[in-house]
């Protein structure tokens, strides 16, 4: 039996909506790494954990921190002894829908991308054998993997860190944004501005690359920002034809996840339109047409994920 | 008319439960920072807020953590730029209980407290002026400072920052611990052992200034632990009979605010038993009197509060 959708007056951008996905309520989730609410709670101890970090003050949560977008708001990741880092934090917000991690790619999936920044001398400056070792010093997180990997021997091991923090990071997502609302049918759920930003986004070729539920079509693309001389995924593959490729980010919740730019130096939305206009579109974009798409990219922001701060050992 | 209490056997410890007082829910408010939801509300995103540091990375959260029972659990506190300051961080909770701040008791109360580790060169680094136009710079907050402090035509000043944090500080209590459910009646919430400990805590004369709702004297007292060179409260008053004094510290919630002292050196509870026992007691404690005072304070880890992480803009 058909349900029969109430009577609304269409705002006849059918074809433009037809583009997009909303966003599910959770990602893919890897046939190896069954998403458990055990490894989901334990993965939520672990992202807040700052004993897994040389100094015992940087978790994960520091960077990526819930009150600024999952992000830090700062151009430049600072870590470990206030060390400044090369590329802007990503948020963590939806990172489950994106097919590759870091800005340069360089892991395919969260487990990959977990250990990272425990490791790398700027961020927490931790080795690997140290923070499980840390950890096995707790009763409660022997406890807390045992029950997460219950088949296994020794279950505080580092792919176990790194499944548990990407199961967490798998539950940190952001539906039922304005656009998602929108794109379910709730056509009072954008103003006619944020559509006319919708139809320019599409007409201008911006969807291009930022398509798909996390509108990041996970592929990399060349793009030299102001200010940067990073050479981007050369350094993962040391192929020419990537040097300065990047992985396309996520415009989920872009409103809130400033500043913009591997480097992080781009600090308003309006900025970060018109310079992709000009180094991805070839495009000096009009006023009208930054302002449409910027208001179009307010209505990504989505409702914050629920979580709590965890009482630690 | 009385009410009746249920008849409950009796566990004869009656005078010495009334040494006690059990931690009431709010502590006193000052008359001139009277506690509004607007200023808990703002002190709140304000505790979170890494933008009042120079780095932009830390905030008051950072160092009263509240996955650490609102502390950090290190030895002392790690602040700007990776610099070690020289002593342990207090935890917050209940810090609203005090009559004095700081281990050395430079502040009397929370309003003066607040702004301290902001300006600290080894904490936060900022200079307070820069902090406010900071703040000045969102909207959001000239509207919850303009809330919050109605009558007030720029209210976004140092004091108003300080009342606020202080506001939201003193909501930050765990009352209903083990140990104030025995005190209010119910006489099996505590076991035969941590009542054991709890005679020995008061027949040993640990009470003397660990006493009322916050078991803290609040008043200033001669002890160099191992390893401590710290001359405390002499450095804020300059006169020889404060050599080496420190503010009591509360013992709420002190099984999870390791590790101890003012410089961070004991790792464990029982040692700080023990410790305690010789340098303030004249005393060498059996090991069962440790474990029993040790099961005691465990009593005292209440309930952590209620608060959400902010959204911050």
């Amino acid at each position: 039996m058909a349900i029969v959708a109430p009577a609304v007056a269409d705002d006849g951008l059918g074809d433009y909506r037809d583009r997009f996905e909303p966003l599910p309520h959770l990602p893919p989730i890897p046939a190896d790494n069954s998403l458990s609410p055990e490894k989901v709670e334990l993965g939520n101890m672990l992202f807040f954990e700052p004993r897994i970090s040389s100094s015992g003050v940087i978790s994960c949560a520091t960077c990526h921190n819930p009150a600024l977008g999952w992000s830090d708001r700062i151009p430049r990741a600072t870590g470990h002894d206030g060390q400044i880092g090369e590329r802007n934090t990503p948020t963590v917000l939806n990172s489950g829908f994106l097919e590759s991690q870091f800005w340069d790619g360089r892991e395919p999936d969260l487990e990959g991308q977990a250990l990272g920044p425990i490791e790398a001398d700027v961020e927490m400056a931790m080795d690997l054998e140290q923070a499980l070792e840390r950890l096995d010093g707790f009763d409660i997180y022997q406890q807390r993997f045992a029950e997460a990997y219950p088949d296994d021997e020794e279950p505080i091991n580092a792919d176990n860190l790194a499944h548990a923090l990407a199961s967490f990071q798998r539950t940190l997502n952001t539906p039922d944004s304005p656009f998602d609302r929108y794109l379910r049918g709730d056509q009072d759920a954008l103003t006619e501005q944020e559509k006319d930003g919708m139809v320019a986004f599409v007409d201008n070729g911006c969807i291009a690359c930022h398509r798909g539920p996390n509108l990041s079509d996970s592929q990399f693309h060349r793009i030299q920002v102001p200010g940067s001389t990073d050479v981007g995924r050369f350094d993962v593959t040391g192929e020419e034809s990537d040097r300065h490729k990047f992985r396309t980010p996520t415009l989920r919740n872009v409103a809130v996840t400033y500043p913009y730019m591997n480097n992080g130096a781009t600090e308003t939305l309006e900025e970060a339109v018109a310079i992709m206009g000009q180094e991805m579109l070839g495009q000096d974009f009009e006023e009208a047409t930054i302002d449409d798409i910027t208001a179009f990219l307010h209505t990504l922001t989505g409702e914050m994920p629920d979580f709590e701060v965890p009482a630690l050992p």
